[in-house]
């Protein structure tokens, strides 16, 4: 198969083309559409990532647990606006064995319910506040809209979902803040630039106050959703009694956070961190770190074996992942070819002259060049490559994003932009959600993303000065605000 | 609430007892029957329990993948043995959305048949195998029978089922010892101590040629199956048409085995490593392996806690999981109530009479027995007596397996032996599995095990000889295995 681009309307081609050619994950393949198969290699990267946000999640507090996948629909259904905002997408189990069943079961789309109906057994007193749970699973939405690997699929295979508990509203405004700052602490250890938003009432999560979200920038320009974190207020204790003795020994019903993050930041791995040779993973979630090449003739190939070993064996004591790639039906050039395209970001090539001169050859997969480097400086230089390779791929990602951010002063120039452009367009708003909403309707394929964080603008480098004191882009009253606008997925 | 007995027919309501007290999973109480949550504590059980069989089958060179949950029936029902095996424990979604669905889905009971699709497309020639797969995942069944936690629930949370593709036959069988030794290893360093047996062709997976099982024995002397490894030959491939070319150049079908087991491990983990004070739980996969607590009066309070942060703080560098419990709306007696009841291996206490005397009192929760140690001396004695209660707990756990296991010559005298005693019943047999059958059909609430594997009884130290040629237990021919009978759940 010939490779597609990755940049523009052949992107989401070239993302199914890479998942297929890497080994990370078999789509549309399986007889139900929306749904993929982890192969063993996505899934160590999978695995990783799941190992990074647990470790995040764990040293700030929170419980790892584990619920059912199945909700009554009398659980489901109670809370009214959470059951709207969901009915269309729920999947159904009707019959068990030969049995119709009395009350239909859903698989879980998120959990709020099914934790809002165990939290009215467990939590009791202030004392026990703040609780922060989380959970690792599958979930599952019957999408209508056209399915995509990782990226729009009926079964959610990674999804992180975290629940938490609070004594008062300014506790779970604590969360939120908390939330956001493990999150950006989360896609900053994996190099993947985002912008920071309150989404606009009309498309919070239902049963929300408020839905803050985390969106990047694909190489179709399209903007997507990568995480969303959301205060939901006593929404949800108010209706499985959820209610606690405060402080001041009252009762009350407790207040609640929940946020999540799902494959689609391994899709924004991929997204990001590759080229026209594949991908380029970033170290802390490759499989392998490095992989060691042996090149030889046959009369000196027990030698370079044997220093392979020797440079593998180093390196693994030093806590790095290293494949030592024997396979002797492949030649070293096939071997280069497959590693580049699977993203190992360091390869560690050795032949004769290498063994001569007590040194090996390094290549850079993000930098595409080789370098040769020391026997006995290896370990130390390995270390450091990997660190710069991660900054790299991070800065290069960055740099990405903002080039596909523009400001516009007005929605009619910034609807333009985005229909020639693609990207995000940012604009100066009164911070009425109504103006934004009766202007966007007449726009076709345009979405608003949110109001944007002013910690979120300062990564980007703007200046909230450039907008403040301006016009809002849909009316004409002062703008007090950032929004920004896209073209979603 | 008051504790059950562990042994007899209390033992259910003292499993139900322990797991909520000792907060390791919430049963009975989400509505849907048959399903649980993995409450922290447990979760951290569960976790250590998943990456030891991870780590056993990684180092076979097994893979791990992700499957979909969901498997259509037009797929399901392909292979006919095996759907009429569990189509009477199939959950059915027949709804999406607001949609009726052309073809029904199952959750998945198991996934030989979502796996054998997907190697049709995967697997074409010898040179790929063997390919050695896993997932662990949460499969469902709707059980009929009566649930009970972690033991027989609709949703098995817990279930690492491994799948395997072969040249030939012969390879496959080489597998189900790798399987077997795998299981067993695994089962060794948990401290569950074991039977494996032959099941007879009725009791075998639907699907399979032969079915090896795992099987121990719970307090209320009932045999309980942890693990089973099944040949599946070509049953599954012929089905799905995963053709294979052969070293020959020939094509041909290839050959599968699969094997699994479930949180009946944990169940098991919890059934054995306990007391009348709680749990013990093996140092492998305990969440805290030492938990230190200050004892003291308020004018002490600095010196002891810094005390014991040297203590803690020692031990974690040492590669120890340690719980420093400051807590201090809590007397120490009561926080030695409760970690004894979670089971925590060695509690550390500290106290002015320590600190003067630069010591520190170790108490072992196997032997419920104090020892001061030398504070110098305390990281190698920690690891040393962990050592040793894995391994006291081990050679308990089997002495308790052997003492419920009799001989017996006759299926009369084994029937009332079970019926007295419960356990498991080994007697001679002649292999004809027919002569069992029918005599099995008048014996209520007995059960046939299978054919014991010599390698087993072995490790029980019972000897093949007091077996061989003496007449079988069901008939009048000569005896040439073992046969063990029992009450099973």
């Amino acid at each position: 198969m010939q490779r597609p681009q990755k940049y523009g309307e052949s992107f989401s081609e070239w993302f199914s083309w890479i998942i297929s050619e890497a080994e990370i994950y078999d789509y549309g393949r399986y007889p139900i559409k929306g749904t993929g198969i982890w192969l063993p290699y996505g899934f160590q990267i999978r695995r990783r990532v799941i190992e990074l946000i647990r470790m995040l999640l764990d040293e700030t507090g929170h419980e790892e647990i584990l619920l059912p996948l199945l909700i009554p629909e009398t659980l489901f259904a109670k809370e009214s606006e959470h059951v709207r905002g969901f009915e269309g997408e729920v999947f159904w189990i009707t019959k068990a064995g030969l049995e119709e069943l009395d009350v239909k079961l859903a698989l879980r789309p998120t959990s709020e319910t099914t934790i809002s109906y165990m939290e009215s057994l467990w939590i009791k007193s202030y004392k026990q506040l703040p609780k922060k749970y989380y959970q690792i699973v599958s979930i599952f939405r019957y999408e209508t809209k056209m399915t995509k690997p990782m990226i729009r699929v009926r079964e959610v295979t990674t999804f992180k979902e975290a629940h938490t508990v609070h004594e008062s509203f300014e506790s779970s405004e604590e969360q939120i803040r908390e939330a956001i700052n493990i999150y950006a602490k989360f896609f900053d250890m994996l190099g993947i630039p985002y912008i920071v938003s309150r989404r606009p009432q009309w498309d919070k999560f239902a049963g929300a106050i408020y839905t803050i979200a985390f969106d990047t920038i694909f190489p179709d320009k399209r903007a997507v959703q990568i995480g969303t974190v959301h205060n939901l207020g006593q929404t949800f204790t108010k209706v499985f009694d959820v209610k606690i003795q405060k402080r001041d020994e009252s009762i009350d019903y407790a207040w609640q956070t929940s946020y999540g993050i799902s494959e689609r930041v391994i899709a924004s791995i991929i997204a990001f961190h590759s080229d026209e040779k594949g991908l380029i993973l970033p170290p802390l979630v490759a499989p392998y770190q490095a992989v060691v090449i042996p090149i030889y003739q046959e009369d000196a190939k027990d030698m370079v074996i044997e220093y392979c070993n020797n440079v593998a064996k180093a390196l693994r004591e030093n806590g790095i992942r290293v494949y030592l790639d024997l396979r002797d039906d492949m030649r070293p050039a096939e071997k280069f070819f497959e590693w580049e395209l699977k993203g190992v970001p360091l390869r560690i090539e050795v032949g004769v002259r290498e063994i001569t001169n007590n040194t090996v050859t390094v290549f850079r997969r993000d930098k595409v060049k080789r370098e040769i480097v020391p026997a006995q400086q290896l370990v130390e230089r390995v270390h450091v490559m990997l660190t710069e390779i991660a900054q790299a791929l991070a800065a290069r990602a960055w740099k990405e994003l903002i080039s596909n951010i523009r400001i516009s002063k007005s929605i009619e120039e910034a609807a333009k932009i985005l229909k020639e452009l693609g990207g995000v367009v940012l604009m100066p708003w009164c911070g009425d959600e109504r103006c934004v909403y009766s202007k966007m309707q007449g726009i076709e394929g345009v979405d608003v993303i949110g109001e944007v964080m002013e910690e979120s603008l300062k990564k980007l480098n703007i200046s909230l000065d450039l907008f403040k004191g301006t016009q809002c882009g849909f009316c004409n009253n002062q703008a007090k605000a950032v929004i920004a606008i896209a073209k979603k997925y």
